[in-house]
């Protein structure tokens, strides 16, 4: 399985706050706990040719794991068109966080996609809804997050096809932040967690998640549909009868 | 309740055949049978200004019927946002056969929504799946259509919300014939039949479904939400206490 | 459209605070709103011969609400039975707050239906995540309850048909806490609030919601499925050929 | 992970024709395709006492395959008692053909399950239509069976969570013949096909689907959610200040 983690790594290199919890930005934390379970990982980033999203690098990728965050509007159009295809042909996506309103998210999901934010240093529980689900495995029965950034109903998605996370704010609102798509042949997951002031990609259960969310969208040799015209598999004779 | 039916009305001006089926336009022929509901009906076309749907129209319209087939191409970006953000505001959608290859449908579900085709005068047979849905009221077990175009799966499209119609064709295939969909504060229809070329929008079953789809996507006065930065609706107080 | 109220009405007779609030029974304060409306409304409760739902009765009632709580052991299996086929048969049913754990919902919903609990006099607030939903009708983004008991997550449902309202508690819980399924050709709506020593029933919005969901759930003459062995529609005559 | 195969195992020894489809039983046919994946596999059958299904078995059983169909009466409530409560924990069912009528699978539904039925050998050819699922995986755009059984809808079942095969037959209908559901921790796949009287179970591509399912199914260590009272997990304070 080959993963890329993309990352728009933009403020970790305007906000020392940021560059000082993700030294090697939000992809390298990522990259590193994903490798632990020898998960085959590589990054890319906004400011390398193409995103450092290549057709190659794309044809190869079973699963692209998406953050940014302020410089969405700067992803070329073009590469949004491949990535999207890429999903459809089977390639998993998992956005987290403010990638919820990335250009990919969006065009997949066919809404804005906004929602309600603050910035306040509350906490957040992620209630798990859905302990059928193998994104839940090895998890407790929420997930608490001392302080991180709200985000708050109403969401403006479509309705999830499996709802698994329901977060709790102290300011009080909930949101819906673990919830899964399917469109084509790839799978998507959206998980909320993740403002680039706080570590949380160094919990251990976001991890897990994550973790959990890589292999759940990584989708092996399903049936290639085929479209347009198409031959009848059976006679059609009984019209000329009928008349 | 105002209602627009959108056609694109190319068939008819190029096609004597269609034009003898519908010599008013498919927009003609549905815009008839739904005023027989006392219901409120517009008609707009592509090769009208603005292709017809003027802002002041949109901004009245409850209901929104598409029929596309050729011309999707010509169908201008800024009418199709246009159209997209009224969906999301609330005004409800009906799309009706090829559009489910419309700019409009294609933007709302974020997939190709491709599909298996062929034109074969076969048996078209659409079998309620959902006997509890309101979109089913008045109509039998089925609805059988004795000519028609055939769609077959696997159409692209996000799993339905409500699967209402699955159809059964005679050369062999099946289709998700009627589904809805929710996005933002917009209800969403999608109807297989109509193919041009039969006189199928003068079936009285038909017609019965077009009318509850009316009906059932049109939405009044729900929630508003408020999307941006919120204040909280809590004290965020705790926090200094843990820390 | 004949709307039965059934109600356990164990409390109001057992606890002068609940008596107080609900001098003519929690029945009672939910049909003195509906009736505001001009719907047709009946009331029927435990104690009565049949629980009061007399065949007749169940014939005629187009939407059933049930609340119950301390008592649902001693529903009788087979009005539970009766129930239940009318539900499939089409009736509507509305189930409120400890009716979560009532023979009937339990039976329509195939699990233990069970969830975390807690009287705490704490502030609920109802968010809408489905603002396309008619049985957010006339509400805002959210209703807040100053006190209410809680109910919380992992709340052991099937993944809802249709999630409308999350709960946020003060205590640090969520809840799904308005949600629909569909079984046969009948609709169910599950609506959280409503404890017995809280004033809930008289609140204009929770009002608001129930008449919304009675609206809803009222299914008008959908198609009647015809089960068991099935003549073909079609000649099977290939399969001579192949042989 | 430890598969049990149950099987009524009635037809074989009343009907010639199937014990010489299936001389080791409907369950042996199934063990033994399953056994070619190192999958560690036991059966079980309704004359065993009870029925095989020992509260040892049941409780070391990660994933339970259940064929049953003229014997469902005979199989003993306290035994889907356990079953029930198994699935619920956790334990994957997967439900084959006319297992729809089985006691454990109309309870984890809550509907008849009733369905229109035709023995007539004609033609089934299911298509997939989500490409996306893991259950599709190594199979083509559809799978043809020449002779089966035919199921026809509607099919009283609760809305699928996810829709995975749609069933074309000869005669003229249509089935919702793979689709998956999830109760509690547990997960469920229902698939259609497997008359008695067909050697369906020895077709590669059915076998490789119920396999796909035997993995789906399976739960690993998911939470494990808490019910009843709960303590805060917030501090409730602010409505003495409201007051």
């Amino acid at each position: 399985m080959n993963v890329v983690v993309w990352n728009e790594n933009r403020h970790e290199k305007s906000n020392p706050m940021v560059a000082e919890i993700y030294p090697n930005g939000i992809h390298g934390a990522i990259a590193e706990f994903l490798e632990e379970d020898q998960i085959h990982v590589k990054t890319a980033t906004l400011d390398e040719e193409d995103h450092g999203l290549t057709d190659e690098l794309l044809n190869e990728t079973d699963v692209l794991i998406w953050w940014g965050h302020k410089a969405h509007d700067e992803v070329k159009d073009d590469i949004v068109e491949k990535v999207h295809k890429r999903v459809l042909e089977g390639m998993g996506l998992i956005a987290l966080h403010s990638a919820h309103f990335s250009k990919i998210f969006k065009k997949l999901m066919g809404t804005t996609c906004d929602l309600k934010w603050r910035e306040a240093d509350e906490t957040e529980r992620l209630w798990v809804v859905d302990p059928s689900h193998p994104i839940t495995e090895g998890i407790g029965e929420y997930i608490e997050l001392e302080k991180e950034e709200m985000y708050g109903e109403h969401f403006d998605i479509p309705a999830p096809d499996q709802l698994i996370f329901m977060s709790w704010f102290e300011g009080g609102e909930v949101f819906r932040s673990g919830s899964t798509y399917q469109r084509g042949k790839g799978k998507i997951f959206y998980f909320r967690p993740g403002h680039e002031t706080y570590p949380t990609y160094y919990n251990k259960e976001i991890q897990r998640v994550i973790k959990n969310g890589v292999k759940w969208v990584n989708n092996v040799n399903t049936p290639a549909p085929v479209y347009g015209n198409a031959k009848p598999l059976e006679e059609i004779t009984k019209k000329q009868v009928k008349q």
